[in-house]
C-alpha cells in the first residue's frame, strides 16, 4: 500500500514551449477564431513534423493517420508498466495521444485550435498535461503561466509522478468503457486531472511548501469537484470516476490500482489532528456514494458497494454492502473475492443476492 | 420512453446577433459598468421595442409592465404543450421572460446589465439561452462565440429540442416551489442549464460528433457539476433539481416528465460496454442521492426514496425506499400510487410509515 | 436557534480600495507576471506599513515577523466572541492573518503577488474577503469591481454580519483539524466562503432584492457546489466541512455553532411553498452526505451520522444514524450526549456499537 516515491532524478534542461504563443493566439479577433479551426490545422500540417522531429521513432506526421489503424493498435502495446521513455527515446503512449488529436482534428474543426493548443503544440505528454492543468485551474490572481511552470517542473522533477500519470491513464482507458481514447482521458476527465494536480500538491506539500499545496487542493476542489487533502498518500493505476465530490482526507493512504467512484469520503473524526483517515488497499473498488470513515483498514481486492457505510476493518477480498455496511456471505464466513474489483468494475452482481431478499 | 426525435428542419437562415456587441461592451472601463445599470436601460427604453417588432403579437415595449400583471397570468396561458411559435409567430414565453427580466432590470439596476446581454438583448428564447451557456461554457481554449454559434445552429435544426426546452422550463417552474419566474430559470438554474447543454451533446452525438459532445459534457460537468454522457437518452418536461452532482450513464434512458434530484446516479456496472445503465419510465420521482445501477427498469409513476439504493426493477406506481430499497407495502402486494410523482414532489409522506416504524 | 439580526448601523464612509490597481496589474504583460512574486514582495515591503499605519497597535510592518512568534499565538487571544473592532481600532484577527500571509509570501515566492492582493493590499478583513468574493464569483456579465461593491456595503452596514464572519472563521480554525491558519479559511475554504456570501444575499432577499440574491445562490452553486436559498436562516460559528454538494432549501433554519459536512441535503418536499424544510438546533453536528428531509427539528445538541436519513424529528443531544435513522440506545431510551457534538466532530465513536453489531 506505501506509495513509491523513487529518487529525485534531474532531467536535465528542457525547453519549456513558450506561453506567448497561446497568449497570442487568445488576443486574435473572434473573426480570427471563428475560423482558426482549418485555417490552424494548415499551419499545423507544417509544424506537426518539426514538432515530432524532436522524438526519436516518430512516425512522419503526414499523411493523417487513418482511423483503422489507430483502433488497431491495442492497449498493451504500449509503454510497458513500469517504464516510460527517457528524453529523447520514442513515446508510444504520447505518439498515440496526439495521433487520436490529430484524427479528432480533422475530423471536427471546431476543435482544431483547441486540440493544436492544449496537445498537438507541446513535445511531450507532461508538458500537454501541465499546459492543461494551468488553464483549467488558473484564476484572476493565479495565472496560467506561473501554473504551468510549477507543474512541469514538478514532473520533470519527479519520475514517480511521470510513471503514475502513464498508470493513471491507462487505468482510465482500460477500466471505463465510456472511455474511448487516451486524449479524451487526458482533456475531459477530471477524476484524471485532479489526481494528476494532487500528485503535485503532494510532493510539494512533502518539500515544506504547505501553502502553494493547499492553494492547489483549494482549486482542484472548485475547478473539478474533488477535495484530497495534499498529505494524503496516492498509488498509481488509479481510476476516480466521475469524480464529483471526491473528498480524501489528510492522513488517508490509497493504494496501488485502485478505483474510486463519484461523492466518495475517505473522511476523518474527531477535531484533533493525527492519524484519523482511512487506508485502502490496492486493487480495491469502492462505488458510487461510499462513506468511509476514520482509520481503518480496507484490505487489498475488497469491494466496498455503492451507497455502504463503512467505520471498521474490512478483510481482504471480501466485499461490503449497505448502511450500515454488512460482509457479502456473513461476518464470520465471509465471501471470498477471486477476480481484483478495481479491474473488474463489477457494482453489483454481488449485491443481488443481498438486494433480492430485501425488495 | 423513447425520445421522440422529429424530423429535423431548417428554418431558413436566423441572422445571428453580433457577439461584437458584447465584447465591446465588456472592454467598457469599470467607472462605465458601475454606471451601466441604469444608462444601459435608457438605451433599452428605445431598443427593446425595436427588438421586439422582429415578433408578431409582441405587446409595445413601454411603458414597463407592472407586477400585477405579470403575475396575474397563468403559467397555463403560454404556449401549449406540444407546440411552440414558427419564426415571426407570437412567443408568449419568450414574452413574458422577457418582461421578467425587463422588470427585474429595473427593481435591480446592478442586474441591468446582465439581464440585458443576457436576455433582453437577444430575439428569441433560443438565442439567449445559447448565448447564456456560450458564455458559461467556455473557457480560454474553447470560445463562447464558438459555443454560441454551435448551439444556436443545432437549437435551429431540430424542432424536438426546441420543444424539449421549452417542456423542461415549465417544468421547473411548475414543480419547483423554490423557482418564481421563468427568467430566474433561464439564468440560475445549472440543473436546466445542463440538460439544455446534453440535449445539444446528444445530437452531435448521433451525427457523428462524438469528440465535440465529449468535449461539451465535460464542460457541463465542471461548470454545472452534471455528468451526462452524451449518448443518454433524456425526454421532455424534464426537472433536475439543485442538480449537483448528478451522474448518467451512456446507456441510461430518461423518460417524459421525470423529476431528479441532486446526487443522483443512474450508473452502469461492469468494465464492458453494452446496455448497462438504467432506463427510468414517465413520470417518475428520484430523491436525492439516490443511486441506482445495472440495466435496470423503474417503471413510469414510480418514486424512488431519497438516498435509497436500487439495483433492480421497480414496478410502475410503487415506491421504493432504503438501502437496499424496499417496496412500500411489501414485496408481494406493494401499495399503489395514484398521482404522478414527478409532479407532486412529494418526497417524504410514503416513507414516514416506514420510518416511524424504524426509528 | 433563532438568527440574530442587530439594527443595521452605517459605519460612516469607508474608502473603497480602488479595484483599478488590480485591473492594471492584470493587464500587465506576461513576463512582468512572472517576475511579478519577487518584485512585488519588494515593493510591499515599502506598501505594508503605510496600509497597516490606517490600524491603531498594528505592529510595525517590518522586520517580519518569525513563525515562532506567529505560532505561539492562541486562538483565543483574538477578538472575543461578540465583538469586533470599530472603524480605527485594533483588529487582533485581521493583524493576525496578514502576518500569516506575509509570512506565506516570504516562504512561497510563487503565491507573493496572489497574497498581495487578495490580503495584504487590503485594510481590513471586510475588504479581503469582498475582494476575493468579488473576484470568484464573477462572471462575463457579472463584474468582480460590482460584486466588490456589493460586498463589501453589506458587510458595512450590517454588524451581525461582521460578527458571523469572524465566528465562522474561528469555527473552521478551531474544529477543523486539517486547518493550520486563518488566512487558509479565508483563502481556500470554499464552505466558509459560500456561507459569508450566503449572509449577503440573505441581507438582500430581506432587503426585497430577491432576483440579486438568487442570481448571488446561483454563482456559489456554480463556483462553489453549494446550494443555499438566500431565503435560509442561518446563525454563527458555522463550519461547512469540504462544503461540496451541500443544498440547504428556503425555509431551513440553522443555528448557531453548527458543523454540517459535505453532501448535505435540508432539503423540502412537496411543490407547493410553505415552511417545509428542517431546522437545525445549535451545536447540532451533520455527518457527510446525510440527508433531512421536511420541515423536521433537530435538536440542539443533536448528532446525525454520516449517510443518515432523517425524517422525523430527532430529540436534543441524542444521535440518529443509519437509512432510515435511528436512535442511539433506542427509541425510547436514547442516549444522551454530555458533549457538544458540533466542537469535538466525533463522527464514528457513538456508531460503532452499532456498527460491530451489524457487520
Amino acid at each position: 500500500m506505501s506509495r513509491r516515491v523513487p529518487p529525485s532524478r534531474k532531467q536535465g534542461l528542457m525547453m519549456i514551449v513558450s506561453p506567448k504563443v497561446i497568449l497570442t493566439e487568445e488576443r486574435g479577433s473572434s473573426e480570427d477564431r471563428n475560423a482558426g479551426g482549418s485555417r490552424l490545422f494548415e499551419n499545423l500540417k507544417d509544424e506537426v513534423p518539426l514538432l515530432q522531429s524532436r522524438q526519436k521513432g516518430v512516425k512522419s506526421g503526414l499523411p493523417l493517420p487513418d482511423l483503422a489503424t489507430v483502433e488497431e493498435e491495442e492497449t498493451v502495446d504500449l509503454a510497458s508498466k513500469d517504464e516510460f521513455p527517457a528524453v529523447g527515446e520514442e513515446d508510444k503512449l504520447w505518439v498515440r495521444i496526439r495521433e487520436e488529436a490529430r484524427w479528432d482534428s480533422v475530423k471536427e474543426p471546431v476543435l482544431a485550435s483547441y486540440l493544436y493548443s492544449s496537445i498537438l503544440s507541446h513535445g511531450s505528454l507532461e508538458r500537454a498535461l501541465a499546459f492543461h492543468l494551468g488553464n483549467k485551474l488558473s484564476s484572476s490572481t493565479l495565472l496560467s503561466t506561473q501554473l504551468f511552470s510549477l507543474i512541469i517542473d514538478t514532473f520533470m522533477e519527479d519520475d514517480g509522478i511521470r510513471r503514475a500519470v502513464r498508470e493513471d491513464i491507462k487505468a482510465v482507458k482500460g477500466r471505463d468503457p465510456a472511455c474511448n481514447s487516451y486524449s479524451q482521458c487526458l482533456l475531459n476527465f477530471k477524476g484524471f486531472l485532479a489526481c494528476q494536480t494532487h500528485r503535485v500538491a503532494h510532493r510539494l506539500w512533502n518539500q515544506g511548501r504547505q501553502s502553494l499545496a493547499l492553494a492547489l487542493q483549494s482549486r482542484v476542489s472548485e475547478v473539478f469537484h474533488v477535495d484530497i487533502h495534499p498529505a494524503a498518500k496516492i498509488g498509481s493505476g488509479i481510476l476516480f470516476d466521475h469524480a464529483t465530490g471526491l473528498v480524501v482526507g489528510e492522513t488517508a493512504i490509497i493504494g496501488n490500482n485502485v478505483s474510486i467512484l463519484h461523492h466518495v469520503t475517505l473522511g476523518g473524526t474527531g477535531a484533533l489532528g493525527g492519524d484519523r483517515h482511512p487506508k485502502i488497499g490496492d486493487g480495491v473498488l469502492i462505488g458510487a456514494g461510499a462513506i468511509i470513515l476514520g482509520n481503518v483498514k480496507i484490505g487489498e481486492g475488497a469491494k466496498i458497494g455503492a451507497g455502504s457505510l463503512v467505520l471498521i476493518n474490512v478483510p481482504p477480498r471480501t466485499m461490503a454492502v449497505g448502511n450500515p455496511a454488512r460482509l457479502v456471505g456473513g461476518k464470520d464466513s465471509p465471501a471470498q473475492l477471486k477476480e481484483i474489483p478495481s479491474q473488474t468494475m463489477d457494482h453489483t452482481s454481488f449485491m443481488k443476492g443481498w438486494f433480492d431478499y430485501v425488495i
